[in-house]
This record gives C-alpha cells, structure tokens and sequence, in this order.
C-alpha cells in the first residue's frame, strides 16, 4: 500500500470513515433532538443537562463541572439553566466556598421528568443508531472508540 | 442472548458503542478547532462554510442550502457568514428570483486561506483520529454507518 504523507487529501478510505461519523451524528443527533422536544418537551440539551446531574454525586455540578460533563452542546449553558430553572427542573445554590461560583442542582421534578423521558431516548437511540448494526458493528464500534481514546496507535 | 426491550436501559455494549461515539466526536472536533483556530486563524465552523461553498457550483450557496450542507454547527450562520464577509472571505449577492433570499459566495481570498488551511486539517484529522485506527477499523466504521444511514436493519 502506498504511504500517505500525513497532510496529503484525504484517501476514500479515510473520508468515508471520518466524513461518515460526522454525518451519521449530526443526522442522529437531530433526530433524537427533534423527538425528545415533540414527544416530551424537553429539547436533547436540556436532557443532558439533567443527566449529568442526576449521574453526579448530590445531583450537583458547579457550572465548570457541567459545562465539562456534556457531551453535545456547550453553548449557551448559562442561558439553558436559566430555562430550566424557571421550568423548576434545576436549582442554583452558592458555592460556600467561592463567592461568584454557582452549583447547579437537579430538583426533584427534574429527576421524574428525566425518569419518563429515558424510556423514549432510549427507544430512539435503538431506532436510529444501535438497531441498524449487528452486535459485531457495536463490538468494532467500542473497540475503534477505545483506540481513538486511548491514542494506541496502529500504523 | 436475553431480547431486549426497546425502550429498557441501554446494554453495557450499546452504551459503548454509542456513548463512545459521542465521546470521540466532542473531543476530536474540539481539537481541530482549537488547533485550525490557533494555526490558521480560522475556527472549524468558518473552515466549513468556506469547505461547503468551495464543493459547491459556482462556489456559491443559499443560506438554507449551506445550512442543510454543514456538518458540524449550523448555529449562529448568519453571524458567521457576516464576519466572513467582512474577513473578506465570503460576498453576498441577492438571488435575482427571491428578493429576501441571498447567496453566500466564496470569494478568491476565501478559497487562498482554505487552500493554506487544508493540509494542516488533514493532518490533525489523523493525528486525532484516522491513525490511530487500522485499515481494518475504517473499513468497519464505513461499513456501519453505511447501515446507520440506509437503515440496513439486522436484530
């Protein structure tokens, strides 16, 4: 196989990999987005928010914490706890010991909204991505993630 | 192997192989566009307009075009496409048969500074990403999301 200078165009090889991830996340993403809002109100960003604060210990992450937690939007984080604070799924309390900081705090009505949307994200997680792959799809998926990950490199 | 209910809590597999996705894709892009932005000048978001324009006839788009067309954060275009403009990267022209409507142009400093930037980006897209992985593990990740997007289904 020829050798590819490292800042060489892309192979075919290589795009459909890489340009194949961005797609199939945006188009999923989207999906799953749209869904969530439809069906429960609550738009994926604001499930994520809940779910990293229901996983955190107390249900409580200093801003900071969460805006390293999510996985998909960060933008506009500030803007999207005020909405769900008004919406009385999220509390803000002080930090005792930083007198700018904030925790954000999943209530207890954010916890049974989060509760009777899981079944559904899930559902459509399966629908649009897990479902359509064999379970050797999902295995070499998970291996590649822990390669990528991990940066144990092949060639 | 036990049938899962589709609306039950993702698997220990699933979760790997979709969270991992995730995971891959927040923390690649954030890299690219931490090194485009420092290297170039050009944040990934601009990057892909001016890719988007570029692969374009003409090299030219509508707004809703180059919205659909974009891959990565379709948020904030207008604001964008603005401060290319000023950057001298992108015009605008009116479209002749929709008087509110308008094209976002690449212009020939556009395509220069895309030209200069590309080679840097396929090496980061390697470095973080493509060579980490065998020839194998692209050959699957094609593979899967070939059946992601046409729905091949297999369960």
């Amino acid at each position: 196989m020829a050798t590819t200078r490292r800042d060489s165009p892309l192979t075919k090889q290589e795009l459909d990999a890489w340009r194949g991830m961005l797609h199939v996340h945006r188009d999923v993403v989207a999906r799953l987005d749209a869904e969530l809002e439809r069906e429960q109100g609550l738009p994926l960003s604001s499930y994520e928010v809940l779910i990293s604060l229901a996983d955190s210990a107390d249900g409580r992450l200093r801003m900071g914490e969460l805006a390293g937690a999510l996985l998909l939007s960060r933008s506009g984080l500030t803007r999207l706890v005020d909405r769900l604070e008004r919406q009385g799924m999220v509390a803000r309390e002080r930090c005792e010991d930083d007198a700018r900081g904030y925790f954000a705090v999943i209530t207890d009505a954010g916890r049974e909204k989060l509760e009777s949307a899981r079944p559904a994200h899930w559902a459509g997680i399966r629908e649009h991505f897990l479902g359509r792959l064999t379970p050797d799809d999902l295995d070499a998926l998970a291996h590649a993630w822990t390669r990528v990950r991990t940066g144990s490199n092949s060639a």
